[in-house]
């Protein structure tokens, strides 16, 4: 009996990696949930770690937490290294474990387009650590304008360059402006704030491309009305931690460059080359199958579940990995008693994003919103889908903060980011 | 006019530097703090941060946000190296600073009395960084134990030891044991709780010696209620970060020994060595004026104030510290305007400890209280004392959460702990 239970092995225990395992309570499946971090990470509000908003802790948390009770499930801290998928088995930091399904639910990573040098110099913003390392590093540079020693030295510390206009840059362009407008002052009456400058470069024509004309037009005026300078059709030619070049012979002299202008699936090797496909993403089936197998499944921004409707396969967003997850748990369930599988079908929820106090975007279907509602729409939204009572409310109690004082409590310099080197990358944790 | 504005610079931004900054607002001097970091330590709830109870930002509040419209006061992120008496000036990682007046409130830091073995292979908890060092190594230690290959690795791997039971040991020890009692059985259900021993190991005969000995008796109690063996009268031999030999041949095998035995003043060079007393204090008189110098003043842990009735100087606690600042404020003006100075009397407040959910120990001069009431009162005084409304609610929050559900939430490992070595330093921060 024991020996009949299959066990499904999901690496990743990001929105579609918990989903899938959630939906797995009381079955008669053995469950366990790999990921080099021991907690989950609410992504869509790491740009607020970054600018001060909120404690890193908030929008973490526990996975073992999560399941607690859940009696077929297991977790472990590792990073998978290889997949052997003639022995079904995984290769990772803490030895070898075997698999009857896997489910790949990796995400994604920062993608720097093969420009490596851009690569060392740019920070990225995709894990709480890289968000903590940013925070320190926005602060360390205040400090640091402080006692420029030339004028070069002081401009390039107080601009602040947020590359690639999708919802993260946008938020993270407009959270930066209303650090300077509201706290700046404050904390560094020694700065002359007309020194401080914010632009925010995105390579195609409009920000937020997913989004409604509406929604591209008013976030754009609601960044400019904060003072950020918004370029778009404008693409980075390189960067080598002082100057930014852009195309048309523009640069821009900075030590901050945030990267947010693109992601590509954080992949395993093992799988067979074929399976991957443009953005490093794995070439899934209807049922997030991964295209040569027959045991392997890839959910969430890592799949590309490629189809007439879906020529790009979905968006990488919490709600297509969270449905994925969910459609993924009943497929696996039916393999396993010999019934048919059913197709994903993605419910498109509508997307959002905030540019600053009382100013966000909002499109669901053919409503569309922007403005102080949105902005009260976004913040419900966000705050109803964190994981965790304890969560919610120290981010509520944050924000209500925050809304009052005008205020963004945790510029802390927790550790003090160092730039990179080869020997030691204790930063790129 | 401008020019006969005295300089008064403050090294440490802690309980004494900051209220002496205060207390300087609106007068005709110029305050400058010098800190390694931007923010201000409420040191006393750091072992809620290493054992998950507290988001580290919640203790930890921007030392320029304290100051925000004082118009005399200013900051710098750096460290002092030297103090150069002769030209009035201090060596930074910045740059050279001078002052007129010099004020030492570094605080104190770890003192592992010359054992080098043990100072590489414990872990201290002064600083937020050690708090969150700690953080992870516990949590680490817990997920090693589920793969540990031999039953002795496990062993080491599940004894929590804690040494020095002066009140940060005995609250530590105590978070622990809830952290075992309230969290672990779910977390970890793979784990035989049994195997989870927490030791605190003790000197001298007995805990809290500063305290009654109602005092001392209670919290024993209540540690070995909550399931913590107590050695007293037990001293450190030596710790190879495997094996702890204790005096009398005994041992513990443990991957986890927290220190929290004693500290030393954080002295910074260049000082007479005769000003510099027992435990790395530096010597002042009844104004805190360091011994041999006219402008050169040391408050809090670092000062050892010692008079007929303070032969051991005053105790290292926030008060002290506080008092301090406040009299040296009055001082340094009265200096200035050709005044007598005033001698600085301490103001016992008592001293409390907690060692878990409705268990703390307070003695208020003859009025001493133990358990559920001087447990309030104990969260009641803390709360108070925390810098910044938004800290205070925060905690609050969390304190009141962990209250009903019994639950420590921020068990996160945000940044694994990477033994020491003497390449990488980059934990050391």
């Amino acid at each position: 009996m024991e020996n009949s239970r299959k066990k499904i092995v999901i690496v990743g225990g990001g929105f579609g990696g918990i989903e899938l395992a959630k939906k797995l309570k009381n079955t008669n499946v053995d469950v366990l949930i790999l990921d080099k971090h021991n907690y989950h990470t609410f992504q869509p509000l790491l740009y607020q770690v970054a600018t001060g908003g909120l404690e890193a802790d908030s929008i973490a948390f526990p996975i073992r937490k999560i399941f607690k009770g859940q009696k077929n499930f297991k977790f472990r801290v590792t990073e998978v290294q290889k997949i052997d998928t003639e022995k079904n088995r995984l290769n990772t930091t803490i030895g070898n474990i075997d698999y009857d399904y896997l489910v790949i639910a990796t995400g994604s990573t920062s993608n720097f387009f093969g420009q490596s040098e851009i690569e060392y110099n740019a920070m990225p913003m995709k894990s709480i650590p890289e968000a903590l390392n940013l925070r320190s590093m926005i602060l360390q540079n205040l400090e640091a304008a402080l006692i420029a020693e030339t004028p070069e030295q002081e401009a390039a510390l107080l601009n602040f360059v947020v590359v690639g206009g999708g919802p993260t840059g946008v938020e993270t362009a407009g959270a930066i402006a209303e650090l300077k407008k509201h706290v700046l002052r404050n904390d560094y009456p020694e700065l002359d704030l007309k020194k401080v400058n914010i632009y925010l470069v995105e390579g195609s024509p409009a920000l937020l491309s997913a989004m409604s004309v509406q929604a591209q037009e008013k976030s754009r005026q609601f960044l400019e009305e904060m003072g950020v300078t918004v370029y778009t059709e404008t693409r980075v030619q390189s960067y080598d931690g002082k100057t930014l070049v852009l195309g048309e012979g523009k640069q821009i002299h900075s030590s901050t460059v945030i990267w947010s202008a693109g992601v590509k699936g954080a992949i395993i090797e093992g799988l067979n080359p074929d399976a991957i496909v443009r953005g490093n993403r794995i070439k899934v089936d209807v049922t997030n199958k991964v295209e040569g197998y027959e045991n392997i499944f890839a959910i969430g921004d890592v799949a590309a579940m490629i189809t007439d409707q879906t020529p790009n396969g979905h968006p990488g967003v919490a709600p297509a990995a969270i449905q994925q997850g969910k459609q993924l748990a009943q497929n696996l369930l039916a393999i396993l008693e010999n019934k048919p599988t059913k197709a994903f079908e993605y419910f498109d929820k509508g997307s959002m994003a905030t540019v600053g106090r009382n100013r966000a975007v909002v499109d669901i279907k053919k409503v569309r919103f922007q403005g102080v509602f949105a902005w009260f729409a976004w913040m419900f939204v966000h705050l109803m889908t964190l994981v965790g009572f304890r969560n919610k409310l120290v981010v509520f109690v944050n924000w209500v903060w925050s809304y009052f004082s005008y205020d963004r409590g945790t510029r802390l310099i927790i550790r003090p980011y160092k730039k990179k080197n080869l020997e030691n990358t204790s930063n790129d944790i």
